[in-house]
């Protein structure tokens, strides 16, 4: 492999070696199925009993309430789906906003061919959701309201507190996508006030292929996946002993430098921003500037095609995005940047930089020489640019 | 970990060296998110397709047709739901079998819930489904047909290609569940003539928590999963590509010693089936002798409870199961043996032992002594047994 620089860690990151480590000897030795009560069985499920436990105790949750799914996608399908079904009896009415992952937005849209209604609520032009907008929202009818803790595209971070809170007021059901704030920022279940939350442990240097889905003791829930008995009846499917154990572990590494590397992280990004912002003309930053992921910077750049952008990046050993990679096969532009207002022809110059703490300065400022040749580059051959240039 | 004769491997499968040796760096060089346009994510988009096309091969399958899910259960859910949904406006009757894997039964079940009606086809007293029986269940309002191909308590091998040839004369959708017997028997999707096919990677010696589904073209068929654009915008989720490349990787391998092991499991399975009848009386082979998975072994021993064989067993350092790990933790008999017309007792008292090319028969012979001891232990505890022995 190419070494490249990696400033896409909202997409992916890499498997820390400890993490690694812990998988490993699982494949050939401790490869029993959990649900047999022979010892090689009970070796496999002791490994998944010692993992839920302490992914709960990092959430402040009861291990009964963390179930394993092979994805954050599927948590997310599951929370809505499930508690969709299980109380249509009782309402038809999500309420959800307008810049949530695909795996939330795609879901509320095939309910909605489903008969049940969905109000998408927008974010303000910094990205963030006003609890009273939600508040305005709930109707008779509403089952269920499902809010990210963090964007996935600008990082920013929503008042979700304050929302459960109005949840729990009207006694409705409250689910959050944690995907992309799980490992960076610290989750208390309780704290949040919270009835549902999604995981996905290859956003925080776990592999891919495996999430979890906090569900609140009594929560009433329908399967997505039927089948055996396992995760207490509620998620078919032999357990993935090997990356329940290699989550946890990367789980508990981000939690250990948690603070510090928070820290650390918005500082570099921070000094990201300053110097892009400083060194390149007409360049918006999307999104909050405080309430947002530490590792986060997305900017959108006047009379810049953003794929262009990302191949000239690619060429010189940079691995950055022009939003979700979930959607990256498509050429809308981006949703999340229209729901905060930037027209078209901006949302398609934008560019998602997100950083981890294995992440140098060195890196940062070799990014922004590249950046700055490659924007005047590309703008030397936009004829929109000569036009603004002139002004 | 102790080192225990492992005869459940219908249960799961020890990971092959070659499969983790594979998966190995994937965790840490070609980490990238496959829906990425730069080096990394390109790099682990060619293992995910490199991997799509060698399953495809294997089965006589496009590309295309190959869909990854998170297990053998995901891909079943997906098969039986997704074409249910996809079809309700051309009828709500589903055709199945009385013993199914719970993947396959309870989601039919859960669909019996929702106002699908199913058909429960039940096998002769040898676990052989009768394809006359399935063509005489079908009724205008039947939409799907889902028959597995080897049951994975008696190892029951099923006419799949008959099925399907009545399924399309009636063009009606059919999916077989080829988890027992995908890595075992060959799969050749156009001459079985079926719509859906299930696998698992760990019942071939890959990881647990990766599946596939085949979907034949142009079959029409809802989401489980809905988000990102991933498996060509059908199934959601960033792709676990080491699981992926470690899915291949156990199938090519199953394949490259198909034929050679099947031959020497099925002449070890026959071997300890003889042992076994000759040295303990009142034992019945479940399941057909010869239509049947090369590994399979099912016995029930009158006057025995299988639970307490299974941990004499167990202490004794043999692995073996009374039938679906997915169901261990219930206490009621298995479906699939009463389905073939055993009295509850009797299913009650029997054992799965299921062998793999790594088992020997130094483990069998040391098995058959171990089970001819357990067996007279516990029926000399059975008042039940006194009485039989006293005719």
């Amino acid at each position: 492999m190419s070494k490249q620089i990696y400033f896409d860690n909202a997409a992916t990151t890499q498997v820390r070696p400890e993490v690694v480590a812990k998988m490993l000897p699982i494949f050939t030795n401790q490869f029993g199925n959990p649900s047999a009560l022979y010892d090689i069985g009970q070796e496999a499920k002791a490994i998944v009993d010692e993992s839920r436990a302490s992914i709960a105790s990092l959430i402040g949750a009861d291990p009964k309430e963390i179930f394993f799914t092979g994805s954050g996608s599927e948590a997310d399908n599951w929370a809505i789906r499930g508690t969709a079904y299980a109380l249509k009896d009782k309402g038809n009415h999500i309420i959800t906003t307008a810049f949530e992952h695909h795996a939330v937005m795609n879901t509320c849209a095939a309910l909605e061919k489903e008969g049940f209604e969905v109000t998408y609520v927008k974010p303000d032009s910094e990205g963030i959701i006003s609890p009273e907008d939600i508040k305005n929202a709930i109707t008779d009818k509403t089952i269920l309201i499902t809010v990210m803790y963090a964007n996935n595209e600008i990082g920013t971070i929503q008042p979700i507190a304050e929302i459960a809170t109005i949840a729990a007021e009207y006694k409705i059901r409250f689910h959050t996508d944690a995907v992309q704030a799980a490992g960076v920022l610290p989750i208390n279940v309780g704290e949040l006030g919270v009835d549902m939350l999604s995981i996905s442990a290859h956003k925080f240097h776990g592999p891919k292929g495996i999430g979890a889905l906090y569900i609140k003791k009594g929560t009433k829930i329908n399967n997505l996946i039927s089948g055996g008995g396992q995760e207490q009846g509620k998620r078919a499917g032999t357990e993935n002993v090997a990356f329940i154990a290699g989550m946890a572990k990367a789980f508990e590494l981000a939690h250990m430098q948690m603070d510090e590397n928070r820290l650390k992280v918005a500082q570099m990004r921070d000094y990201l921003i300053a110097n892009v912002v400083s060194k390149i003309p007409r360049v918006k930053v999307n999104g909050h500037l405080t309430k947002r992921l530490p590792g986060n910077a997305n900017f959108s750049i006047e009379c810049i095609e953003g794929e262009s952008l990302l191949l000239l990046l690619n060429m010189n050993g940079i691995a950055a995005s022009s939003g979700s990679a979930c959607a990256s096969m498509s050429l809308d532009p981006s949703h999340v940047l229209l729901s905060i207002g930037l027209p078209h022809e901006i949302a398609h110059g934008s560019i998602r930089v997100t950083l981890s703490d294995e992440n140098t300065y060195e890196e940062i400022d070799y990014f922004v020489d590249k950046l700055e040749e490659i924007v005047k580059k590309l703008r030397g051959l936009s004829p929109l640019w000569e036009e603004k240039e002139d002004k």
